[in-house]
């Protein structure tokens, strides 16, 4: 068993196509983890995550602020207390326009 | 894509065992989730979940209250903002000292 603040682990800039986010590898492989990962990431005001689609879903909780998701088929907004399921293949990106940060958990599996 | 409130996800009592605890299905396979579910558990003070161990592993994030997990070496405390992994196998128990409530997110693969 392994217990800690998500503060001790290493916030790194995320991925390419990434602005003012931050991201936390919370649960990996490293942690003994092999079926999924849990991730936290913070989102500054302004920023944003790619506009991408990759063949693996997302499970998303929504722990701080307020944001949007552009879809294929527009904006849907999501504050704090928040679930979000986003299907395998389905275009996504998490933007946040508030003047707030904005923060969230997505899980991915390992596939 | 989904997205929506999670107290908009029926809380039912826990799995026998339990004491003063509901669960909410936050995300499952009638999501559209093939690979993990998200729950999220509240245990009232002085509640707990069932001393137990099963073949697939736990991973947590707390998001508010304190508590302690029982394992077969003793007590380990956690708080909101914790992280916790619980291998396969590892008996637990999550109990609830404190006087208020305790919530956490609770992410189990479908194996």
């Amino acid at each position: 068993m392994k217990v800690f603040n998500y503060r001790y682990v290493k916030s790194e800039d995320a991925e390419g196509g990434s602005e003012g986010t931050k991201v936390r590898w919370l649960i990996t492989k490293d942690t003994g983890a092999n079926n999924f990962a849990m991730r936290l990431f913070e989102i500054k005001p302004e920023g944003h995550t790619p506009l991408h689609e990759h063949p693996w879903e997302h499970e998303v909780f929504v722990l701080e602020g307020e944001g949007i998701i552009m879809t294929r088929n527009g904006e849907v907004k999501f504050k704090k207390g928040d679930v979000i399921f986003i299907s395998p293949n389905e275009k996504h990106q998490f933007v946040n326009k508030s003047n707030k940060g904005t923060k969230f958990l997505c899980i991915i599996p390992y596939i």
